[in-house]
Protein backbone atom coordinates (compact mmCIF):
# COMPACT_ATOMS: atom_id res chain seq x y z
CA UNK A 1 0.00 0.00 0.00
CA UNK A 2 1.15 3.03 -0.88
CA UNK A 3 2.68 5.53 2.29
CA UNK A 4 4.04 9.02 1.86
CA UNK A 5 4.72 8.85 5.73
CA UNK A 6 8.58 9.29 5.30
CA UNK A 7 8.55 10.86 1.61
CA UNK A 8 10.98 13.63 1.10
CA UNK A 9 11.55 13.43 -2.29
CA UNK A 10 9.48 13.05 -5.23
CA UNK A 11 11.54 12.10 -8.83
CA UNK A 12 10.39 12.34 -12.06
CA UNK A 13 11.17 11.03 -15.14
CA UNK A 14 11.25 13.36 -18.26
CA UNK A 15 10.58 11.98 -21.62
CA UNK A 16 7.01 10.77 -21.84
CA UNK A 17 6.36 11.30 -18.18
CA UNK A 18 6.42 15.14 -18.52
CA UNK A 19 6.46 15.56 -22.10
CA UNK A 20 5.97 14.04 -25.30
CA UNK A 21 9.06 12.13 -26.29
CA UNK A 22 8.23 8.73 -27.96
CA UNK A 23 5.70 10.38 -30.35
CA UNK A 24 8.41 12.65 -32.46
CA UNK A 25 10.80 9.42 -33.05
CA UNK A 26 7.67 7.68 -34.28
CA UNK A 27 6.70 10.59 -36.54
CA UNK A 28 10.43 10.96 -37.52
CA UNK A 29 10.39 7.11 -38.26
CA UNK A 30 7.23 7.95 -40.43
CA UNK A 31 8.87 10.54 -42.60
CA UNK A 32 12.09 8.36 -42.98
CA UNK A 33 10.11 5.43 -44.07
CA UNK A 34 8.33 8.22 -46.58
CA UNK A 35 11.82 9.09 -47.74
CA UNK A 36 12.48 5.79 -48.43
CA UNK A 37 9.93 3.95 -50.04
CA UNK A 38 11.45 4.63 -53.61
CA UNK A 39 13.89 1.89 -52.35
CA UNK A 40 12.01 -0.65 -50.71
CA UNK A 41 9.02 -2.20 -48.93
CA UNK A 42 7.88 0.56 -45.96
CA UNK A 43 6.64 -2.52 -43.88
CA UNK A 44 10.24 -3.15 -43.59
CA UNK A 45 12.11 -0.33 -42.08
CA UNK A 46 10.53 0.03 -38.62
CA UNK A 47 11.90 -3.63 -38.01
CA UNK A 48 15.28 -2.97 -39.73
CA UNK A 49 15.47 0.88 -37.95
CA UNK A 50 14.97 -1.08 -34.40
CA UNK A 51 17.53 -3.87 -35.02
CA UNK A 52 19.91 -1.28 -36.64
CA UNK A 53 19.18 1.20 -32.84
CA UNK A 54 19.72 -1.85 -30.65
CA UNK A 55 22.66 -2.98 -32.54
CA UNK A 56 24.24 0.43 -32.03
CA UNK A 57 22.82 0.95 -28.52
CA UNK A 58 26.18 -0.63 -27.05
CA UNK A 59 28.10 2.11 -28.74
CA UNK A 60 25.59 4.99 -29.20
CA UNK A 61 23.64 4.94 -26.27
CA UNK A 62 20.31 6.56 -25.81
CA UNK A 63 18.91 9.77 -27.50
CA UNK A 64 18.37 11.59 -31.01
CA UNK A 65 21.90 11.62 -32.47
CA UNK A 66 22.45 7.90 -32.51
CA UNK A 67 18.65 7.46 -33.98
CA UNK A 68 19.93 9.29 -36.45
CA UNK A 69 22.82 7.85 -37.15
CA UNK A 70 21.15 4.15 -37.24
CA UNK A 71 18.19 6.00 -39.32
CA UNK A 72 21.06 6.54 -42.42
CA UNK A 73 22.70 3.07 -41.60
CA UNK A 74 19.51 1.51 -42.12
CA UNK A 75 18.58 3.60 -45.04
CA UNK A 76 22.38 2.46 -46.68
CA UNK A 77 21.85 -0.96 -45.72
CA UNK A 78 18.25 -1.39 -46.72
CA UNK A 79 18.90 0.35 -50.42
CA UNK A 80 21.55 -1.67 -51.28
CA UNK A 81 23.70 1.76 -51.22
CA UNK A 82 21.82 3.49 -53.91
CA UNK A 83 20.20 6.20 -51.73
CA UNK A 84 21.50 9.48 -52.33
CA UNK A 85 23.50 12.09 -50.28
CA UNK A 86 20.35 14.71 -50.62
CA UNK A 87 18.28 11.54 -49.27
CA UNK A 88 20.72 11.17 -46.42
CA UNK A 89 20.56 14.84 -45.83
CA UNK A 90 17.40 15.32 -45.46
CA UNK A 91 17.53 12.16 -42.93
CA UNK A 92 19.67 14.42 -40.56
CA UNK A 93 17.52 17.24 -41.33
CA UNK A 94 14.55 15.07 -39.83
CA UNK A 95 17.46 14.45 -36.82
CA UNK A 96 17.87 18.44 -36.56
CA UNK A 97 14.19 19.06 -36.38
CA UNK A 98 13.84 16.33 -33.85
CA UNK A 99 16.35 17.93 -31.43
CA UNK A 100 14.67 21.22 -32.12
CA UNK A 101 11.26 20.20 -31.10
CA UNK A 102 8.96 22.88 -29.33
CA UNK A 103 8.34 20.74 -26.06
CA UNK A 104 4.81 19.52 -25.53
CA UNK A 105 4.01 19.03 -22.01
CA UNK A 106 1.90 16.08 -21.08
CA UNK A 107 -1.73 16.77 -19.66
CA UNK A 108 -1.33 17.56 -15.95
CA UNK A 109 1.83 18.34 -15.69
CA UNK A 110 2.44 22.28 -15.54
CA UNK A 111 -0.33 22.37 -12.70
CA UNK A 112 0.42 19.25 -10.96
CA UNK A 113 4.25 20.16 -11.05
CA UNK A 114 3.09 24.05 -9.88
CA UNK A 115 0.84 22.70 -7.34
CA UNK A 116 3.80 20.08 -6.02
CA UNK A 117 6.07 23.06 -5.75
CA UNK A 118 3.92 25.49 -3.87
CA UNK A 119 1.98 23.54 -1.67
CA UNK A 120 3.79 20.58 -0.50
CA UNK A 121 7.39 20.39 1.14
CA UNK A 122 8.76 17.67 -1.18
CA UNK A 123 11.74 18.32 -2.65
CA UNK A 124 11.11 17.79 -6.63
CA UNK A 125 13.67 15.65 -8.98
CA UNK A 126 14.30 14.45 -12.81
CA UNK A 127 16.20 11.59 -13.36
CA UNK A 128 16.26 11.52 -17.42
CA UNK A 129 18.28 8.88 -19.57
CA UNK A 130 19.77 9.80 -22.92
CA UNK A 131 22.04 12.75 -24.53
CA UNK A 132 23.36 15.12 -22.01
CA UNK A 133 22.74 18.15 -24.20
CA UNK A 134 19.61 17.14 -25.84
CA UNK A 135 18.42 16.72 -22.43
CA UNK A 136 19.29 20.30 -20.78
CA UNK A 137 18.19 21.99 -24.26
CA UNK A 138 14.43 20.23 -23.36
CA UNK A 139 14.62 20.68 -19.79
CA UNK A 140 15.06 24.46 -20.87
CA UNK A 141 12.68 24.57 -22.91
CA UNK A 142 10.52 22.84 -20.77
CA UNK A 143 9.79 26.24 -18.77
CA UNK A 144 9.89 23.54 -15.46
CA UNK A 145 13.39 23.65 -14.75
CA UNK A 146 13.09 25.41 -11.63
CA UNK A 147 10.82 23.64 -9.75
CA UNK A 148 13.31 20.88 -9.39
CA UNK A 149 16.26 21.25 -7.16
CA UNK A 150 17.84 18.11 -8.08
CA UNK A 151 18.21 17.44 -11.87
CA UNK A 152 20.40 13.98 -13.03
CA UNK A 153 20.76 12.52 -16.80
CA UNK A 154 22.29 9.54 -16.86
CA UNK A 155 22.94 7.03 -19.31
CA UNK A 156 21.28 4.19 -18.46
CA UNK A 157 18.38 3.93 -15.49
CA UNK A 158 19.52 0.51 -13.23
CA UNK A 159 19.16 -0.57 -9.84
CA UNK A 160 22.81 0.47 -9.72
CA UNK A 161 22.35 3.79 -11.08
CA UNK A 162 19.80 4.20 -8.31
CA UNK A 163 21.70 3.08 -5.96
CA UNK A 164 24.22 5.47 -6.48
CA UNK A 165 21.68 8.37 -6.55
CA UNK A 166 20.29 8.27 -3.68
CA UNK A 167 23.40 7.35 -1.94
CA UNK A 168 25.07 10.95 -4.06
CA UNK A 169 22.43 12.99 -2.66
CA UNK A 170 22.00 10.89 0.61
CA UNK A 171 18.35 10.30 0.15
CA UNK A 172 17.16 6.88 2.29
CA UNK A 173 15.02 4.85 -0.18
CA UNK A 174 11.78 4.95 2.14
CA UNK A 175 12.66 9.10 1.53
CA UNK A 176 11.86 8.59 -2.08
CA UNK A 177 9.07 8.32 -4.81
CA UNK A 178 9.88 7.93 -8.47
CA UNK A 179 7.48 8.66 -11.02
CA UNK A 180 7.66 7.37 -14.85
CA UNK A 181 6.53 5.97 -18.13
CA UNK A 182 8.46 3.23 -18.27
CA UNK A 183 8.28 -0.01 -15.57
CA UNK A 184 11.76 -1.06 -17.33
CA UNK A 185 13.74 2.08 -16.43
CA UNK A 186 11.22 4.38 -13.99
CA UNK A 187 9.37 1.36 -11.93
CA UNK A 188 11.20 -2.26 -11.61
CA UNK A 189 14.78 -0.76 -10.53
CA UNK A 190 13.37 1.58 -7.89
CA UNK A 191 10.90 -1.76 -6.67
CA UNK A 192 14.29 -3.89 -6.70
CA UNK A 193 16.38 -2.06 -4.45
CA UNK A 194 13.07 -1.51 -2.02
CA UNK A 195 11.65 2.01 -2.55
CA UNK A 196 8.27 3.63 -3.79
CA UNK A 197 7.65 4.10 -7.60
CA UNK A 198 4.42 5.33 -9.32
CA UNK A 199 3.82 4.05 -13.34
CA UNK A 200 1.94 6.83 -15.58
CA UNK A 201 1.54 4.98 -18.93
CA UNK A 202 2.46 7.26 -21.80
CA UNK A 203 0.12 6.08 -24.95
CA UNK A 204 3.30 4.61 -27.05
CA UNK A 205 6.00 3.34 -25.45
CA UNK A 206 9.29 1.87 -27.06
CA UNK A 207 9.24 -1.53 -27.92
CA UNK A 208 12.63 -1.65 -26.01
CA UNK A 209 10.87 -0.53 -23.07
CA UNK A 210 8.45 -3.21 -22.93
CA UNK A 211 8.54 -5.78 -20.05
CA UNK A 212 7.08 -9.36 -19.45
CA UNK A 213 4.44 -9.81 -16.84
CA UNK A 214 6.38 -12.44 -15.21
CA UNK A 215 9.38 -10.31 -14.24
CA UNK A 216 6.55 -8.45 -12.86
CA UNK A 217 6.12 -10.82 -10.42
CA UNK A 218 6.72 -10.24 -6.65
CA UNK A 219 6.75 -6.50 -7.26
CA UNK A 220 4.40 -3.89 -5.94
CA UNK A 221 3.72 -0.58 -7.74
CA UNK A 222 1.52 1.90 -8.16
CA UNK A 223 -0.35 2.87 -11.25
CA UNK A 224 -2.04 6.31 -12.12
CA UNK A 225 -3.60 7.99 -15.92
CA UNK A 226 -2.56 11.07 -15.04
CA UNK A 227 -0.02 13.01 -12.98
CA UNK A 228 -3.12 15.04 -11.33
CA UNK A 229 -3.99 11.66 -9.71
CA UNK A 230 -0.53 11.88 -7.74
CA UNK A 231 -1.80 14.77 -5.64
CA UNK A 232 -4.93 12.66 -4.32
CA UNK A 233 -2.63 10.32 -3.83
CA UNK A 234 -0.27 12.26 -1.59
CA UNK A 235 -4.02 13.92 -0.08
CA UNK A 236 -3.35 17.30 -1.78
CA UNK B 1 51.84 32.32 -6.63
CA UNK B 2 50.42 28.80 -6.45
CA UNK B 3 49.81 27.72 -2.67
CA UNK B 4 48.15 24.81 -1.75
CA UNK B 5 47.70 26.10 2.18
CA UNK B 6 43.67 25.25 1.77
CA UNK B 7 43.86 22.54 -0.89
CA UNK B 8 41.43 20.13 -0.84
CA UNK B 9 39.65 19.21 -4.28
CA UNK B 10 41.96 18.92 -7.40
CA UNK B 11 39.79 18.25 -10.37
CA UNK B 12 40.87 17.29 -13.79
CA UNK B 13 39.67 17.71 -16.99
CA UNK B 14 39.58 14.30 -19.42
CA UNK B 15 39.97 14.54 -22.74
CA UNK B 16 44.06 15.84 -23.86
CA UNK B 17 44.65 15.95 -20.13
CA UNK B 18 44.39 12.73 -18.85
CA UNK B 19 43.95 11.03 -22.18
CA UNK B 20 44.78 11.42 -25.83
CA UNK B 21 41.56 12.72 -27.74
CA UNK B 22 42.38 15.57 -30.62
CA UNK B 23 44.89 13.32 -32.09
CA UNK B 24 41.87 10.52 -32.62
CA UNK B 25 39.82 13.23 -34.27
CA UNK B 26 42.30 14.44 -36.51
CA UNK B 27 43.20 10.94 -37.36
CA UNK B 28 39.49 10.74 -38.33
CA UNK B 29 39.10 13.61 -40.49
CA UNK B 30 42.42 12.82 -42.37
CA UNK B 31 40.20 9.37 -43.40
CA UNK B 32 37.36 11.26 -44.18
CA UNK B 33 39.54 13.75 -46.26
CA UNK B 34 40.99 10.58 -48.05
CA UNK B 35 37.13 9.21 -48.45
CA UNK B 36 36.51 12.28 -50.10
CA UNK B 37 39.46 12.91 -52.27
CA UNK B 38 37.49 11.91 -55.41
CA UNK B 39 35.31 14.61 -55.22
CA UNK B 40 37.25 17.67 -53.93
CA UNK B 41 40.43 19.01 -53.15
CA UNK B 42 41.66 17.84 -49.67
CA UNK B 43 42.43 20.64 -48.65
CA UNK B 44 39.23 22.60 -48.76
CA UNK B 45 37.84 19.41 -46.44
CA UNK B 46 39.38 20.50 -42.97
CA UNK B 47 37.83 24.90 -43.36
CA UNK B 48 34.37 22.93 -43.99
CA UNK B 49 33.94 20.46 -41.91
CA UNK B 50 35.17 22.72 -38.53
CA UNK B 51 32.71 25.46 -40.28
CA UNK B 52 29.66 22.72 -40.25
CA UNK B 53 30.79 21.71 -36.69
CA UNK B 54 30.75 24.93 -35.42
CA UNK B 55 27.54 25.66 -37.24
CA UNK B 56 25.86 22.74 -35.61
CA UNK B 57 27.16 23.08 -32.19
CA UNK B 58 24.31 24.81 -30.95
CA UNK B 59 21.95 22.03 -31.44
CA UNK B 60 24.34 19.03 -31.16
CA UNK B 61 26.65 19.90 -28.27
CA UNK B 62 30.12 18.52 -28.07
CA UNK B 63 30.93 14.86 -29.33
CA UNK B 64 31.81 12.16 -31.38
CA UNK B 65 27.77 11.69 -32.89
CA UNK B 66 27.40 15.54 -33.55
CA UNK B 67 31.18 15.15 -35.36
CA UNK B 68 30.15 12.43 -37.58
CA UNK B 69 27.59 13.58 -38.54
CA UNK B 70 28.88 16.96 -39.43
CA UNK B 71 31.42 14.70 -41.64
CA UNK B 72 28.58 13.42 -43.11
CA UNK B 73 26.89 16.88 -43.93
CA UNK B 74 29.95 17.96 -45.39
CA UNK B 75 30.95 15.09 -47.48
CA UNK B 76 27.33 15.75 -49.10
CA UNK B 77 27.76 19.26 -49.16
CA UNK B 78 31.19 19.02 -51.01
CA UNK B 79 30.43 16.32 -52.85
CA UNK B 80 27.36 18.28 -54.20
CA UNK B 81 25.29 15.30 -53.27
CA UNK B 82 27.24 12.62 -55.21
CA UNK B 83 29.01 11.08 -52.27
CA UNK B 84 27.75 7.36 -52.34
CA UNK B 85 25.85 5.53 -49.54
CA UNK B 86 28.42 3.17 -49.03
CA UNK B 87 30.89 5.76 -48.75
CA UNK B 88 28.82 7.52 -46.22
CA UNK B 89 28.71 4.30 -44.24
CA UNK B 90 32.63 4.53 -44.05
CA UNK B 91 32.37 7.80 -42.08
CA UNK B 92 30.06 6.23 -39.69
CA UNK B 93 32.29 3.53 -39.02
CA UNK B 94 35.20 6.14 -38.75
CA UNK B 95 32.59 7.48 -36.08
CA UNK B 96 31.87 3.55 -34.65
CA UNK B 97 35.87 3.54 -34.26
CA UNK B 98 36.44 6.48 -32.36
CA UNK B 99 33.63 5.83 -29.63
CA UNK B 100 35.64 1.98 -29.38
CA UNK B 101 38.85 3.61 -29.81
CA UNK B 102 41.56 2.37 -26.64
CA UNK B 103 41.92 4.62 -24.09
CA UNK B 104 45.82 5.94 -24.55
CA UNK B 105 46.83 7.73 -21.23
CA UNK B 106 49.20 10.66 -21.19
CA UNK B 107 52.79 10.32 -19.98
CA UNK B 108 53.02 10.52 -16.18
CA UNK B 109 49.24 10.76 -16.07
CA UNK B 110 48.72 6.66 -14.74
CA UNK B 111 51.50 7.31 -12.16
CA UNK B 112 50.74 10.71 -10.54
CA UNK B 113 47.51 10.22 -9.94
CA UNK B 114 48.65 6.66 -8.17
CA UNK B 115 50.48 9.23 -6.10
CA UNK B 116 48.22 11.65 -5.30
CA UNK B 117 45.74 8.76 -4.09
CA UNK B 118 47.88 6.84 -2.25
CA UNK B 119 50.15 10.06 -0.67
CA UNK B 120 47.83 13.20 -0.36
CA UNK B 121 45.06 13.42 1.05
CA UNK B 122 43.05 15.58 -1.79
CA UNK B 123 39.94 14.57 -3.25
CA UNK B 124 40.12 13.86 -6.83
CA UNK B 125 37.66 14.69 -9.08
CA UNK B 126 36.87 14.73 -13.47
CA UNK B 127 35.37 17.46 -14.84
CA UNK B 128 35.05 16.65 -18.53
CA UNK B 129 32.55 18.10 -21.20
CA UNK B 130 30.66 16.18 -24.11
CA UNK B 131 28.70 12.74 -24.60
CA UNK B 132 27.48 11.43 -21.67
CA UNK B 133 27.83 7.85 -22.90
CA UNK B 134 30.70 8.38 -24.19
CA UNK B 135 32.35 9.91 -21.50
CA UNK B 136 31.58 7.40 -18.86
CA UNK B 137 32.66 4.49 -21.41
CA UNK B 138 36.49 6.43 -21.75
CA UNK B 139 36.01 6.88 -17.84
CA UNK B 140 35.29 3.30 -17.36
CA UNK B 141 38.17 1.84 -20.18
CA UNK B 142 40.63 4.25 -19.19
CA UNK B 143 41.53 2.33 -15.81
CA UNK B 144 41.17 5.47 -13.51
CA UNK B 145 37.57 5.23 -12.34
CA UNK B 146 38.60 4.21 -8.87
CA UNK B 147 40.46 7.52 -8.09
CA UNK B 148 38.33 9.35 -8.25
CA UNK B 149 35.47 10.31 -5.89
CA UNK B 150 33.51 12.37 -8.15
CA UNK B 151 32.93 12.76 -11.36
CA UNK B 152 31.03 15.53 -13.52
CA UNK B 153 30.48 15.25 -17.07
CA UNK B 154 29.23 18.56 -18.54
CA UNK B 155 27.67 20.09 -21.70
CA UNK B 156 29.84 23.04 -21.56
CA UNK B 157 32.80 24.37 -18.93
CA UNK B 158 32.10 27.81 -18.41
CA UNK B 159 32.05 30.27 -15.27
CA UNK B 160 28.10 29.00 -14.17
CA UNK B 161 29.35 25.42 -14.83
CA UNK B 162 31.58 25.93 -12.08
CA UNK B 163 29.96 27.77 -9.99
CA UNK B 164 27.22 25.42 -10.34
CA UNK B 165 29.52 22.52 -9.71
CA UNK B 166 31.60 24.31 -7.02
CA UNK B 167 28.16 24.85 -4.53
CA UNK B 168 26.17 21.40 -5.71
CA UNK B 169 29.50 19.57 -4.26
CA UNK B 170 29.54 22.36 -1.51
CA UNK B 171 33.56 23.18 -2.50
CA UNK B 172 34.94 26.45 -1.49
CA UNK B 173 37.21 28.48 -4.60
CA UNK B 174 39.73 28.47 -2.29
CA UNK B 175 39.39 24.59 -1.99
CA UNK B 176 39.91 24.19 -5.42
CA UNK B 177 42.39 23.26 -8.23
CA UNK B 178 41.24 22.57 -11.54
CA UNK B 179 44.12 20.82 -13.97
CA UNK B 180 43.43 20.57 -18.00
CA UNK B 181 44.88 21.51 -21.50
CA UNK B 182 42.24 23.71 -22.14
CA UNK B 183 42.83 27.44 -21.82
CA UNK B 184 38.85 28.27 -22.96
CA UNK B 185 37.05 25.42 -20.88
CA UNK B 186 39.70 24.46 -17.83
CA UNK B 187 41.58 27.62 -16.99
CA UNK B 188 39.87 30.90 -17.88
CA UNK B 189 36.52 30.12 -15.95
CA UNK B 190 37.88 29.36 -12.91
CA UNK B 191 40.47 32.52 -13.13
CA UNK B 192 37.41 34.27 -13.49
CA UNK B 193 35.62 32.86 -10.34
CA UNK B 194 38.79 33.16 -7.99
CA UNK B 195 40.25 30.03 -8.42
CA UNK B 196 43.73 27.93 -9.17
CA UNK B 197 44.16 26.47 -12.54
CA UNK B 198 46.88 25.13 -13.88
CA UNK B 199 47.31 24.52 -17.58
CA UNK B 200 48.74 21.32 -19.38
CA UNK B 201 49.32 22.38 -22.88
CA UNK B 202 48.52 19.21 -25.52
CA UNK B 203 50.30 19.12 -28.25
CA UNK B 204 47.36 19.53 -30.34
CA UNK B 205 44.62 22.04 -29.40
CA UNK B 206 41.25 22.35 -31.38
CA UNK B 207 40.89 25.50 -33.18
CA UNK B 208 37.78 26.65 -30.60
CA UNK B 209 39.31 26.04 -27.82
CA UNK B 210 42.40 28.76 -28.84
CA UNK B 211 42.22 31.85 -27.09
CA UNK B 212 43.55 35.14 -28.07
CA UNK B 213 46.35 36.67 -25.50
CA UNK B 214 44.26 39.32 -24.91
CA UNK B 215 41.47 37.69 -23.06
CA UNK B 216 44.27 36.27 -21.00
CA UNK B 217 45.62 39.79 -19.65
CA UNK B 218 44.59 40.36 -15.65
CA UNK B 219 44.11 36.08 -14.78
CA UNK B 220 46.87 34.23 -13.61
CA UNK B 221 47.38 30.82 -13.62
CA UNK B 222 49.64 27.99 -13.91
CA UNK B 223 51.22 26.03 -16.29
CA UNK B 224 53.54 22.90 -16.79
CA UNK B 225 54.44 20.66 -19.37
CA UNK B 226 53.80 17.16 -17.69
CA UNK B 227 51.21 16.35 -15.32
CA UNK B 228 54.35 14.73 -12.46
CA UNK B 229 55.28 18.28 -12.53
CA UNK B 230 51.98 18.88 -10.10
CA UNK B 231 53.47 16.59 -7.97
CA UNK B 232 56.66 18.70 -7.33
CA UNK B 233 54.16 21.68 -6.72
CA UNK B 234 52.32 20.36 -4.10
CA UNK B 235 55.42 19.31 -2.78
CA UNK B 236 54.83 15.56 -2.59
Amino acid sequence: MFTSEKLRVIAFDADDTLWENETIFNLTQERCKGLLRGYVDPAKIDDKIYQTELDNLAIFGYGVKGFTLSMIETAIELSEGRVTGLEIQKIIDLGKDMLAHPIHLIDGVRETIDTLSRETGYELMIITKGDLFDQESKIARSGLADYFSRIEIVSEKDDATYTELLKRHEISVEEFLMVGNSLKSDILPICRIGGQAMHIPFHTTWAHELVETHHLEGYEYYEIDNLRQLLDMLNK
